[in-house]
């Protein structure tokens, strides 16, 4: 689907064919920051939003590598946001105008089969489409279809920043990483990976109280910051020891839970390593390529390995505890750029290591 | 552990220095049907059982050819029986001499963290040590440690050849495959592999009311019994067309459980790619090599990938089961031997899919 | 809101002032058979549909009892139905004019708290409303708000009196008595009351296959039909021995599972006398006045009690069951009437103990 | 079973006859810290342990009112401690003499039916028997049956005052109250009753991260130790208004889950009727009388209702919590005594609501 194609529709041209600035990208390596047309009402179910903030996430970047076939040249890209309902279509009820919402990195019809058993991951009308089959939110405006179920209404007493880490990441920590390695009361939880969706399961995982969380990777300043948000035992995996040092600190039992957040075949070998008899290994990483699955050692450990695209049916569990104070999705914020700004925070993100980068806010001056 | 080492403990002194038959293993393909020392209490937690009817394992014959390095010469065979007590040791208050009992496959202590957890197969003085670590059950006598865990009593109303596959195949078909495979009513279940652990699967999925169970094996004998055993469709997959067999039934979609219940990686195979999103794997079969994991279509597919070990902490509801009427274990006895011609009946077993067999029975003559 | 209110409307207006025939509700113990206006599209989430098959709940009893204060004289009743739909709101997406559909009884929106939860029961926009605060199924034609979620394609080889009794007694007896009531494989199930939902609690009980199914009634007929239905005791509770009886066919343990399917202080009362220590009591009933719960006696017996109104999440698990031939649900059909005789109907049905009456199908003649 | 009969066994014999001090129970209101003989083992799965720290429970109380029918003169009562391991039988292995440990205030066999299914609660050999059917806690020394099961390591960087409350207080309120209730991240959780068990609850509820915890008590000073403990709301119930305040503080709603901490059928009342749909209602106290339950409003509201006796299959995830440093468990306690001062703390705990007392320390001074 392509914008010229949405602007023929009839409905596009019942809203009028204002213009917008968006982030495109033109095939791999090349993206920029121009004008294009406002997105219009096409669907009954169509919201538009007005982007207040939006962010950067890993799956940009891998787009940008080209690895991502789905997303085509003339996109906008982006699947994070939150911003302010500007129109909504007719069977648009739980959002109206003026509203100020988080948009969901996942668009949920809330009919079909998938949806109605909570995986809207694979909805078969949505599942995650911003920024890849149409257009996103690294723009001024965005069209949202499904909105009833992919727009949460924002509280006013939490602001923007916060919010737009309930899009994607904070939901993908906690669903894939926390609720699917059954994180407990006084486990012993492994984290692979201390980037910015490691430490979204970093800080989800806190919410069931684990006794320990081991934080694995080859940064000294991402397993500082890990220090800081919680974890209680840092393992630089460097030296190509980190296995034989999970052993060591768990009395040769292995970890609860491991938590694979990087998607590379040398992580996911740590992680199915250390796994204590009983043990749940949750992937949260995107993969490219398949890993050997040691099962000659694992067939009678009675381990469960789950993988999972983030269905962010608990996104509004997560706004309650985000409202209750014990969660403080900002801290996962190190940048912050204006919208018209965004081709150098993709500079600064895709740089991450050298920048200390972990989350890039893209914040809009526009007035509505 | 070796019987020499049993017989020099002042407790097997105590009780004398008996015989008895049983068949000892003597390095890779070599086994006899021979005397040997008849075992004694060694433990306050013992229990000695006189076997009245046993089987064969398709572990057992994993043993024979050398694959299992923890059974070494001189050890007694044997990890599933049926039985009467003779003897037992002073802590043991849950069965007495007289009582009728299964002996279960895993020896659970039930005190140890694992235990508590319901893990016996993890057990850290016990797991699956018959047969392995300690002489096993194809004698004419066998030492039960733990027996307060470890042993079921018979109810009266079911018969031996019953009771002795709550050993270990229906409880490892049922525990690994269909717990593990979280089968609901109205599922699609897939079961790679129609032998004797396939069929029991088969058997207890159906506890589930599942719409739909497709047997897939090579072999179209076995597939005819799947069928008499409730099996709603089955694929020869000689042809290498099972996958597409499956999406084809299913719509492209694949299905909710596909249990893997031989232990070969192109099963395996077969069973990562038919499933739906959401679906579970639910791995039966012991593997002797590891297996590619297609991590790179699986991350978003939001699959449960499980191992287990049996434990049998589902015997008792399993016994319930069987006293209903539900479930007809013997269903799956092909052939029946007296326990002294334990030497034919591995013939027979070893050539199973020649001689039809599924499970063998091993039956004792013997009066006390 | 009136018939009239909804003529009003100019979407009403719009698809012309049809008459049909409908059963309307003119205050306690009044109700005809007469002429009324055909309903019309009012929200873009809105089906038309055209009842080819009706039936009558114990509900609608009681509502013509006059027990029912939301629903108002000039009401149609009903709120189960199979039918066609004829015409559909902008809006909906998932049934098509021509469509054969199943009518849920539960309205529910697909997006508010409780829907995303899976209790359509308490859908802010929905709920029980069809036959209670807006025009029901008892009619040649209905309105279905939100159709989206609340009708169900009926597959074309399951005949329409099966599928009616999808619309609201089989997810009731399922989710309010079995899954409610967690019913495992092997386990000792009591439903007390073997009228129509408690047998459709013994039908779908047998998913799970307990080992055994208590039924306790007065009624030595419908005992009789619990037996075939599967019951594998029953116990008439005429003499007041019933608790006794239980707990002596139990050897004074009580029952894993006991399902209140009748609404009675008296009822309750045994249900929460014979419930084994961590046994389940499954509240099914529709109660006019408060219970004594024991909880001197219960407060350290490990039980579970719950109430639910049924939710319809499981109709699709149900629709699955059903083609799978593991479910007739027609087996709780004893009487059938032309949708014009429904008079006669639910002269029957007030009747139903000297009628032998379970379910009474309406059946429409009518072409479109 | 009364002392003098275990002095007659042979086993006690075989121990010596010393004597030793402990709380004497001599019929309704009556008690005494007097000389009583020095328990002896008397069967193989037996312990001894020397008390060193140990505390008083409300039960105790009611026991002393002549509540508990079970608990006859002459009795030690007293079921919780921590002390070390003097003695076992033959058949206790996971604890030896000079081993620090806790006692558990229900005693489980591990072996029969319940206790299979973590419910040792209701085990068939146990169950609560100290300081009830068999000597207890406040003493010097006591037996203790099933030692394997019935009594935990103590970690050594742990203190006593915080292991006992390990006891009984903090699985109470955490398996009664927290995992009963169901307690997740975001909930809006009640407790009603904020002496020690209620505040137990509210320490363990923070496992799980609620979003909000409303404690509802008469008394000021246990509010207001509720709020330092975590509680976000405090409700004076003193003025009959604690349901309409709820509501108000809900939006009408009502919470996720309430707990009855207390076990009079106001409390219960209270918690009935602040319940949102789907709420679960956890009941921890202990009732002496019927309470009336309102299923003529409940009957659709998809509620859960539980109760439970502690079954104490958390202690090993509690000291893991323990030793993380999550949970202070000696925040409880208000008063320390010197073990033969157990009349006075005895008085001091009888005057909580004047004292200010929650738990009572009762401490050892005796060298072995």
């Amino acid at each position: 689907m392509t914008v010229a194609t949405e602007l023929d529709s009839p409905h596009a041209q019942g809203t009028g064919a204002g213009r917008m600035k968006a982030l495109v990208y033109h095939g791999p390596g090349k993206r920029s920051w121009e004008d294009a047309p406002r997105p219009a009402i096409k669907n009954a179910t169509d919201a538009i939003v007005r982007i207040t903030t939006s962010t950067i996430c890993g799956t940009d970047l891998h787009i940008l590598k080209g690895d991502v076939p789905s997303v085509t040249p003339g996109r906008i890209l982006g699947h994070e946001g939150v911003g302010v309902v500007t129109e909504v279509g007719a069977a648009v009820t739980a959002v109206h105008p003026g509203d100020r919402v988080i948009i969901s990195c996942i668009t949920a019809c809330g009919t079909c089969d998938y949806c109605r058993k909570g995986m809207y991951s694979h909805c078969r009308h949505g599942g995650w489409i911003l920024g890849n089959t149409i257009d996103g939110t690294q723009a001024e405006f965005v069209r949202i279809p499904h909105a009833n179920m992919s727009l949460y209404l924002c509280p006013a007493d939490v602001d923007d920043e916060a919010l737009v880490m309930l899009s994607d990441i904070l939901p993908t920590g906690f669903e894939c990483g926390v609720l699917n390695g059954q994180v407990k009361p006084g486990d012993t939880v492994a984290i692979v990976g201390a980037g910015p969706i490691g430490l979204a399961v970093l800080l989800t995982a806190q919410f069931y109280s684990p006794a320990a969380v081991l934080m694995i990777d080859l940064d000294d300043h991402r397993l500082r910051i890990a220090r800081e948000f919680g974890a209680t035992t840092l393992i630089n995996s460097a030296d190509g020891k980190a296995v034989e040092r999970v052993l060591e600190l768990t009395g040769g039992e292995g970890v609860d839970v491991a938590v694979e957040a990087v998607g590379m075949p040398a992580t996911f070998e740590i992680c199915q390593s250390i796994l204590a008899p009983g043990g749940r290994l949750a992937n949260v990483g995107v993969h490219g390529k398949p890993v050997e699955l040691h099962v000659e050692k694992l067939w009678d450990r009675n381990i469960t390995l789950t993988t999972r695209l983030v269905d962010t049916v608990t996104t509004p569990m997560l706004l309650k505890v985000v409202r209750s104070g014990k969660l403080q999705p900002s801290r996962l914020v190190t940048h912050r750029f204006a919208l018209d700004e965004v081709m150098n925070a993709y500079d600064t993100f895709a740089n991450a290591a050298k920048e200390g980068a972990l989350k890039v806010i893209l914040k809009s001056g526009l007035a509505n």
